[in-house]
């Protein structure tokens, strides 16, 4: 498997056409789009090139904006933002609050400061599969190539310092390998196992990416074991919180502190 | 940044020499490892040539793990060697006991009965970091490559069916990229961000390792942006339980169900 980091000379503005901006890129180094590639896009050249900025100074923050944000040492604008756009808070830990967007969980909503323009945080797209989905045909009408796309924003580990890559957006890709049914190598049949394979492939785009001034949001995936299909979305990936190990346990099955 | 899976032509057993069984399969798929490569090697490898299995029929269950057992329906034998596996427990649901093992968040202690011998279930070495040290000199000792090395297992990404990979062990090289005090895009500098490159390589070797009968124990990650060093372990990566934004934010931080 290959995965190539496809860079730009200058950053991204509201109104580019980020699929020409990509296709250039590949040109520019190269690299040719087959069918059967995953093309990884970073949820930031989604924001810069659709505006998907918060002013914060247009955020009015409520008063228990005001006391969260004494809480957890956030600009209470910053909290609003993060509350308006939420689809479920969790909890919080000093500089993040835990919320759900777009069935993905992510500190503070998928608002970030970083790599967006002075005073202003960057936004998810409203529904990142049907963005994902978006750039794949509009690949496939330039093209004629039939990939996957993922956008991939940086994810949360338990328990780990540091980023690793979240697909928060599918398309055109089956997002999960299905092992039940097939044997393991001492020929018994697996009965629970998936492989969460958009995930893992944001993770690997994720890794050429980078998180600062590197200015690639792209990366092209070659040789991934991945099924090309005319699906849209993330939906068999999605787990309802009481059936997640993680939340599930840590909600609804937790134990009392100290049990071992 | 090449991804390589390398494959073995029958199972691994206890009493095998791991390092000499890589270094064949990689001499077999015509690869050569280079100082700056890392090398991906599942849990389960280690397992298999240390024999690091639990025989569920020498398990003994408490009456708490008999319990619990009816809880999570799971065998009571199963429940007891999470019990005396886990460093902690820290909840459950259906089919799984959330644990830390070594630092990791894992199901059920990173305890697995799929690619194991009948009646058993594969162990994670006592010290993975260590495990991974001995394996990184090895490698040196006979090819003078200096690589990073990584235990590879199965992970969770939170309300995501299917598994991502987690760097279980580290060794020779830095498993984060600190991207504190440099620019972002917009020239600014950047406060917080952290990049966990040992666990985003360990996704992009899950996804050509594959969870079922590959017998691909091994991968060689090649133009990964990595940081070879003589470093010992994931210290740098681990995190303090109430400053995790996931494991803090449901814990200490947790919101009243609802809040929104």
């Amino acid at each position: 498997m290959q995965v190539i980091p496809i860079g730009l000379r200058s950053p991204l503005a509201p109104g580019d056409d980020l699929v020409e901006e990509f296709l250039r890129a590949c040109s520019d180094s190269g690299v040719e789009i087959a069918t059967g590639d995953v093309v990884a896009i970073a949820t930031k050249a989604i924001s810069a090139v659709e505006g998907l900025y918060i002013q914060l100074s247009d955020v009015r923050p409520s008063s228990t904006a005001c006391k969260l944000a004494r809480g957890v040492r956030m600009s209470p604008e910053f909290v609003q933002a993060v509350l308006d756009r939420a689809d479920q808070t969790l909890g919080c830990v000093r500089h993040a609050i835990l919320t759900v967007v777009s069935g993905t969980v992510a500190p503070n909503a998928g608002l970030d400061a970083k790599n967006a323009p002075r005073g202003t945080l960057a936004a998810w797209p409203e529904d990142p599969d049907l963005e994902a989905w978006r750039i794949r045909e509009e690949i496939r009408r330039r093209t004629q190539a039939r990939v996957g796309v993922i956008l991939v924003d940086s994810g949360l580990i338990p328990l780990r310092r540091g980023t690793v890559g979240l697909a928060v957006g599918v398309a055109g890709m089956e997002p999960l390998v299905d092992y039940r049914g097939r044997p393991d190598i001492y020929g018994r049949t697996i009965r629970i196992t998936l492989m969460d394979l958009a995930d893992s492939l944001a993770s690997a785009a994720h890794a050429v990416m980078g998180e600062g001034d590197e200015l690639t949001p792209f990366a092209l995936i070659k040789g991934a074991r991945v099924k090309i299909a005319d699906s849209y979305g993330r939906d068999s990936i999605l787990l309802p919180q009481e059936r997640c190990a993680i939340i599930g346990s840590l909600t609804v099955g937790r134990f009392p502190i100290g049990t071992e």
